[in-house]
Formats: C-alpha cells, structure tokens, sequence
C-alpha cells in the first residue's frame, strides 16, 4: 500500500442523450462572444450541428463567429490562424464543436488568442520552446460529437507541426475545458470505421491509465468500467450505429477514459502511435494504436502487472480462473484480438499504409524525441532497440 | 439504462502520506494573505499542526492570521466573526485546518469575508434568507485532521444557528476548495471515539450517496469502493490509532466519500440526524447518524433498491449467495450491526444524550423544515408519520 496521488479533474460535465439543448439555458457559459472551431469537412454544417450551436448560444445571449479549417490530423498553422481570428473579434471563449482534433484545437486556439509568438513555442518535447505561456488561456466549452479522444475531460491537446513531422500532446491546468457537453444523440451520425477507430482510442486511454505507474484508485474504478463497456458495445455500435443505448455507453466509457487521462496518464503505446501518424497522416490515431496494440501489450504482459493484465481481461468477459497462472495475463491479449475483430478492424495492418519496415528504427526514435515523457510512466524500462522490436512484432 | 448526469468536482486533492509538507512548495495556493480558521480546543496547537502550517506557508511567500474559536457544532457568530477578521487583515484566501467543523467554518467565512449583511441571509432552508452572495467568495484550502465529513472534496458547509435551533448544510460552486491536502499522519492522533464517529459519517455518505436518487457512474465506483474499505479499516482504526495503513485507507475512503458527496448527493438520513445533533448539540454527528442508521435503512431496504443492499452488503465483506432473494437485502443491515459494534459504538443510544420519546415529532418536523431537499434525492417517499415512526424504532 502506498497512496500517494494528486487529483484534479475540474471540467463540469453536463452528460445524456438530448443535451445539447442545455446549451440555450445554462448558467455555466465562461462569457458573451464564442469562436466556434469546427472541422474543414463541413459535416457539423451538414448535420445541422453548427445551426443548433449557433442558435442555442444565441438563446443564451451569446454571439458567435465560426472557424472551420481544422484537419483530422490537425496542425500548428491552424491554431494560429484560429487564434488571429478570436483576436479579431474580441472573442472571451473558445467553443470546440466535433472529435478530438477539432476540440483539441479549440484548447490550443484558446492559449494562442492571448499569448505572443508560435504555438511551437509553448509546446514540451520534441523542437518545442517549453516556454510557459504568460497568460491564462480563455475559458474552453467542449462538446463532443464521437467518443473517441475524452478531450472532454482532460487538459491534453495533440498538435503536429507538419514541416517536421511531429506530433505532440501537450496541456496545462489552463487547458481543462471549463464545460463539456456529452451528448450521446449526436453520436448517432458517426460511420462505422470511425466508430470502430474512436472507440478503440478511448478503450487504449482506459488500458494505459489503468497500467500507468502513475495511476490511483479513481483512475482505476473508471478505467475498468471503461474497458468492460467499450468491449461489450463497441461491437455492437460498429454494427448499428443507431442503437442509442451503445452510443450513450461508449459517450460515457469515453468520457471517464478522458478523466483517467486526467488523473492518470497514456503511457508509451501512444508515443509509438504518434510517431506512426505523424509519419503518415492518414493514419487515424485509433488504427495506428490498434495496429501497435498485441505487439505493445503482448511485451507487457511478458514483464510486468499480471494481476491487472487478469482485471482487464476479466473486466472483457474473459473467464481466466481455469487457466494456468502465468497464462491469466494474456487473456487480456485475446480479448483484445476478439475485440479488435469484432469490431472490423483485423484488415488494418502497417503495411497497408505505406508504412515500410525500413522506416520502423526512425518511428522508434520519433517516439522518443516527442513524447518521450509517455516512458516515464510506462510501468518497464524500454530500450530505443526494445521499441523497434515492438514495431518489427507488430508489422505486417 | 438512463445516463443523465452532471458531472463537476474542480478541487485539486494532494493526497498521501506527508503531505502536508508540499504546502511549503506548493504552486497552487490561491493567494499571499490566509485566513486560517481553527478549532476552540486547542489541539491544532498542541500537536504542532498549526505551527507547521504557518511555517509551512511562510516558505512559501504567504504570510497567516489566525482565528481560533470554532466549536465541534459551528455556529453562524463564529462564521460572522471570521469574516470581520479576514476583512480587516485583508487576507485574500481562507485555509481550514482541523475536522469537518472547522473546515466547513472556514468556507462560510470565504463568503462572508466578501458579502454583506449575515451569513444566515444566504442558507437555503429553514429561516435562511436564501439571498445568492452578491460575491464569489474567497479561495478556499482545506487541510482534514480526521477522516470524517468528506468537505475537502464537496461544496457543502453545515453551520448552526443556535437560537432556532438549526442546523442547515448549504453550499454553491464557490465554495469548492481550492486546494485540499489529506495527510493521513495528521489522523494518527485522532482518539477512538471520534475516529469511530467521523469514519461513521464517511461511511453514511458513501451509503447515501449510493442509494440517492441523483447518484451516477463514477459516484457510485467510488461509494462503494469508500463502503468496503471502512468497513475493513475503520475497526482496526479504533483498535489502534497509530496504524498508518488504516489510517491512509480511512482518509482516502473519507475522501473518495466527499466526492460522492459533490457527484451524488446525501438522503434524509442526514436531515434527521442534523435535527438531533441542533436540538442536542452533544450529540456528535457521527453518533447521531449511528443511532438512527439500523432503523433507517432497514425501512429503505424493506421498501427499495434491492440490488444495491446486496451489492453494499457484498463489499462489506457479507456472502449473499446462499441467502433467500428476500432476505439479502437485509445482509447489508446484518453488515452495518457488525461495523458498529467493531468500531465500539453499540452502546450508543438516543437516551444516553437526554434525547426523549415525547421529542421525536418535532424531531421530525425539524428535519423537514431544516433539511427537507434531501427527502427529495431519497429513492422512496417519507412521509412526516414515517420518518417519526423511524425515529421511534431508532429510540432507545
């Protein structure tokens, strides 16, 4: 026994299908005049997503301008760019509308509207300044249309510089959404393959925050009933986008990993993604973590936490008391493949992106270079040649 | 299935062993100038707590003044008194060192060292004025000494007004502390008596919060989590103060029970425990909600919620499996019996304390009057009859 934690997670969260509509009346809105960040898909339009944001903001006495250049993978010129535009229109919060690379934006566009220089220059890790921002960010609202990231509820935004090809999670006690609005309804609309990729993000986040050597007893109970829902209607979701009770219980799996990576942390399997993705961009972040993930949790089952490796693949539906002791810990392995199956992404594989075995040395470097503070925490020490030994087992 | 929750607990908790130590170095405190508001009993002094903490502060850059004359029941006065002490030192935060009372003081006294007029204007309930603080309050720093009201964790703050003979909790998103730290050291001192009071009130909230119509995911990992592990430690507490394990499985449990209190909510029975500690304000809470507990919930687990009697019941350690469907419910009280008498409190009954038959409707009333919103979050309704007749079938 050694408790010995800090917690701190103060986004108010306002959760449920038909939520959105609190928008129009709550007392909780940090000011009078929005930027609203959105995608450059133009589905938030589509959708009428945007329409209703606008409106209830305006119910609630609250002006809005619109940004909406954001990329799936999004980058630093865009944040500047955003942020010129809440400078421009006197903005006094920062409202991101869409998934994680749209909300993670709105967090960097907040700091951007008030601080002098390049976002690069606040960034730790990697080419960043690891300067501290003179100023508070302004106020955050976040509201999240997959359930994929749990930006919602942490204080993390990921950013790549595309000229250097770096990819780099970065936040501050400022960064914190001041509220989040969960609304499972507006997941209804999310493709399958999104949903199978967006899932599999929050079920990792669940996973790494239970194993971080930075964990506690809230980021435990949280991550566990994350991972046990994710991997009972993850599937199911894929398969029917439309069954709300799925939607609204990954919403919320997704949103209690996003309070794990508060209280918690991600530990390297996301160094080693980022370095995937930023590589090659069209890598969506939840199948380059799939792609790693046997690989990466087969080497740690090998060498540390067996009882939790046991929990989680209890917490999956894994029956493990009949197996041999040191077996248990890889049910959790086999959960995952059944999960990865079920949920339609065993075709994803390295190869099929372009990604070549040659280059596999270089991601292993890049994951040290950007996120290497991600191994701190990692529950073994891993070699530069261990974690090219992981890509290489995961490569196909 | 029907997820529909808000989510919102923004103090930062440093939590474990030693702590108390980082307030030397802390970046997190929420001003230059403390307030800092302890009890009448001289005790803070005497175990060299408050001159840690002056030391502490002064490393820091914060220079202290001192109030010291809260009582075990606070009183509006002291609230009052306070606050005229804050304002004339200009102090710009507010820090309470010491148990749930002198806490809870030191937040009505953040609000009144900011607003005019009394503190009563401000309740909610009873003869309260129900005014809302024209002001935010000053920043709040909770330092516990016991593992008893979960308040460095929750807005809420119980103040009494002696001359109505009330006793009314009442909080608002301004009176979140700021920061909280939670040293189980300081608990080690703590005497049986009230280590079995304050672990029982932690233990009623978890309950509470676990049965209460407004609880949620995370309320309730957390509630029964805090329910199994006082009923584990909190004898072994009793038995021998200096047991650093129990006590850091207490404090955490008290903790992790303050935050359900700020997820969830408490039920009646604490409404009709604060009737009989305001018309006898010998009676420690803690004891007051003991003698009420086994009549209380025996009426609630006759009447609701099944399922979640056997799922306390089975994190107290009770096996259920072989009961009749009927009966496990009632496993849970069996389980709560066993945790009173461990923790050497079956001798304690409403006579003992001049607490007499005739009393027990106006008890009632006073429970509606004072603290009737939480009839409103019990899972079944009560009736003015039903609550005098559970306050007859507690009566020894």
């Amino acid at each position: 026994m050694s408790l010995n934690f800090s917690y701190y997670m103060p986004t108010r969260i306002l959760f449920g299908p038909g939520k959105l509509a609190d928008l129009a009346t709550t007392e909780h809105l940090p000011g009078k005049k929005a930027l609203i960040v959105i995608g450059a898909s133009g589905s938030m339009q589509k959708l009428g997503y945007l329409g209703r944001v606008v409106d209830y903001l305006r119910q609630n006495g609250v002006e809005a301008v619109v940004y909406d250049r954001i990329l799936p993978n999004p980058v630093a010129e865009h944040v500047e760019e955003g942020a010129a535009l809440a400078r421009r229109n006197q903005c006094d919060f920062v409202l991101g509308l869409g998934g994680g690379s749209t909300i993670d934006s709105a967090k960097s566009i907040a700091v951007m509207a008030v601080n002098p220089g390049l976002y690069w220059d606040y960034v730790h890790g990697g080419s960043g300044g690891g300067k501290t921002p003179p100023h508070r960010a302004l106020p955050i609202v976040a509201i999240t249309t997959t359930a994929g990231t749990g930006t919602e509820a942490d204080p993390w935004t990921v950013i790549t510089k595309s000229d250097t090809q770096e990819k780099i999670g970065w936040g501050s006690k400022d960064t914190f959404p001041a509220l989040s609005i969960v609304d499972p309804e507006l997941m209804l609309s999310v493709p399958p393959r999104t949903t199978a990729y967006t899932g599999m993000d929050a079920f990792f986040h669940s996973v790494e925050a239970y194993l971080a050597t930075v964990r506690q007893p809230a980021s435990d109970h949280l991550a566990l009933e994350a991972i046990g829902l994710i991997a009972r209607y993850l599937p199911a979701a894929v398969r029917d986008g439309n069954d709300l009770e799925a939607r609204t219980q990954l919403a919320w799996a997704n949103t209690e990993a996003g309070i794990c990576e508060s209280l918690s942390s991600c530990i390297s399997h996301h160094s080693m993604e980022h370095a995937v993705s930023a590589f090659h961009p069209e890598v969506a972040h939840g199948a380059g973590l799939t792609m790693l993930s046997v690989a990466y949790f087969t080497y740690l089952a090998e060498r540390c936490l067996p009882e939790r490796f046991v929990a989680m693949a209890e917490a999956m539906g894994e029956s493990t008391a009949a197996l041999p002791e040191a077996v248990k810990p890889f049910a959790f392995i086999t959960a995952l493949q059944k999960l990865i199956d079920a949920s339609g992404l065993a075709d994803e594989k390295l190869s099929g992106y372009g990604v070549r075995r040659e280059e596999l040395p270089a991601l292993a470097e890049n994951s040290f270079h950007t996120m290497g503070g991600l191994y701190q925490v990692t529950p073994v020490p891993l070699s530069l040649a261990e974690v090219t030994q992981i890509y290489e087992n995961a490569y196909r």
